[in-house]
């Protein structure tokens, strides 16, 4: 069978009442779906992607070759079966792939938002998913699988709406955002910031997809340098040069340096930098148990059977903050849970790259043993 | 008895002959002394410091605050101590402290080299240090100690001057920089040389000492990400707000964040983005290897004691960087080593400032037991 890829966009005129006590409205939400929903709605998968990720997480579009970033885990006969479930996922709001974030215009004005657009947090982007799913009439799905903030709406998902998916599977992810990730994330905003192209905020567009934001291009390194690790990195690229004659100019390239550079500049091309903002504040400010006393208290929410994965080299988001996920529902005796650790030397990216690491237990988590 | 600091400049009007084929002529080195050189010369104590160092290792100039960047282990009774050895720092050639620099006047004219200031190497920072002792008549040294980029140098002093001292002490460092290292070193050029103020170069010092330079202090921040470590900066920030009101703030500060903010804007007041750019340079093609058929090779020229001391959370030199070292030596069946790897939670920045932790093995290693 085929993959099936529709995509789609729903608009919304009630208000969205947002954690910080704004409103978004109206707003839109893009999504993509993957396979055929069976006649009793038992099928759903619902997956969350990351912070640069979109509802494009399987197959190739019509006249493109790149494919979806999760395009190795989910399609016929895969870990996640297109053949067998019925595949959500939505972009983020806040993101710039299509549901409303700081580039869309502000109703009544047709005017960006920009940096009026009001912060998002992950929780947010969860509540407008469960708004998407009711409009389409899926009241409860078989699981929800996300990686990296992925694996924070999974958790928001396991907290705020416990009855919602039978399964929940976070990947690479934290209960609270470490100021290790804050500070990376720190870099990058700045850069964007100090951008007199980015223009306080004010920026074209189109001028920025074309001559690219330098700014971001250089939070961007930062961020690929957290993505990877310093065994992977050694592993990628050692100390080979691009150019065998660049040991004595100042700006000789190693591989290294030429992957950030590739890596940095395009991003420009295919990402907003306003969006870039409102989402790594949005990661920055994750901590399931805000609004609660303590994470104890958030994880007596969860009634679903969670499935929680770490990566051994991943450098943004440690193995241990899954485990203390972990060793917080075992403390209060919840046993409907189960945590993996994957050996891997790739750092974040793992979660993306390492397919073949995670998919049987994907599929096992899934299908039953 | 007293620190007794004395701060020197010489002057060399012979040519300095670089690893790269190029020449420094004429070039300066201001170096500071603690305590005094007993009359056989046996008692010299040779410091090497790191990327933002400077000759100022220890005690206070008058009329300032702040002690010299490793007062804690030079002094008076410390681990190096200046009531029996005879210290020597030496601001390193293509910094920015009074030793010749891409800022310095490029003789015969009277306008500063900027970029046509030439690549150094660490091997060329020895060197230059070594013609400065032969100049001040010390023809062999107690020891040498150094760490990241000082232990480097101490390194390159071990292969290539190898009967200059009796013992070396290299902490923090590596033999070859690996690519983790320069993709750091990579975010803050980029962020250098994009930045407008930078004006590729033709740069005002002075207004940028007062005006700052973003570009630099956004390197920086990226810089302090990887001097800490994700454990270091849970244990010394938490998640905690500058400002409890924050929260909802798109720029809302938590505590590493304006931590950042401090020190990256703080630099720009204090070093030269020139002087940065070279010493990453000469940072990133270090490898103790280069000119060697291989790092065993090198190693065969190894003559004095050599003491190797890492930092298990040190995730900008491994501690398995120094390690490999110890291997090579070892079988090479060189005995007259040792390899200390330091517990700490600091990270890179614990050469520093976990004193405590390497006091008394420095001060064993210099007087024995």
């Amino acid at each position: 069978m085929s993959l099936n890829i529709q995509t789609k966009t729903e608009h919304f005129t009630n208000p969205l009442y947002l954690e910080s006590g704004r409103i978004l409205e109206p707003y839109d939400i893009v999504y993509e779906t993957y396979g055929t929903l069976n006649e009793d709605k038992s099928n759903v998968i619902v997956i969350c992607h990351a912070l640069t990720g979109s509802h494009h997480a399987a197959g190739v579009y019509e006249g493109e070759n790149k494919t979806g970033w999760w395009d190795g885990l989910i399609g016929p006969n895969k870990a996640v079966d297109t053949n067998r479930y019925f595949v959500i996922c939505t972009n983020v709001i806040g993101s710039c792939f299509g549901s409303t974030g700081p580039m869309s215009m502000q109703h009544p004005h047709h005017e960006p938002y920009r940096f009026k657009f009001p912060v998002i947090t992950i929780k947010d982007m969860v509540k407008a998913q469960r708004i998407l799913f009711d409009r389409l009439d899926i009241h409860r799905v078989h699981a929800i699988i996300g990686g990296s903030m992925g694996g924070m709406q999974a958790l928001a998902f396991a907290i705020h709406y416990p009855n919602f998916a039978s399964k929940i599977i976070a990947m690479a992810t934290t209960h609270a955002t470490a100021p290790w990730v804050i500070a990376f994330n720190k870099v990058a905003q700045e850069a964007i910031l100090k951008d007199p192209d980015f223009q306080q905020g004010y920026y074209d567009p189109q001028v920025i997809k074309e001559q690219g934001l330098s700014g971001m291009a250089i939070g961007r390194m930062a961020g690929h340098i957290s993505f990877l690790s310093h065994e992977s990195m050694m592993q990628k690229f050692g100390r080979e040069y691009k150019r065998n004659d660049g040991l004595y100019e100042l700006f000789g390239k190693f591989q290294v340096e030429s992957y950030l550079e590739y890596n940095g500049y395009n991003f420009t091309k295919w990402f907003d930098p306003l969006s870039y903002l409102y989402i790594t504040k949005a990661i920055n400010i994750f901590d399931i148990s805000r609004g609660f006393d303590s994470i104890g208290e958030a994880l007596k929410k969860v009634a679903c059977e969670l499935y929680l994965v770490s990566f051994k080299n991943d450098i943004l988001f440690r193995n241990y903050e899954m485990r203390e996920i972990a060793e917080g529902l075992e403390s209060l005796g919840y046993k409907n849970y189960d945590y993996f650790d994957v050996e891997s030397d790739y750092g974040h990216d793992a979660f993306l790259v390492e397919i073949d690491k995670i998919e049987s237990y994907v599929k096992e988590a899934l299908n039953g043993k």
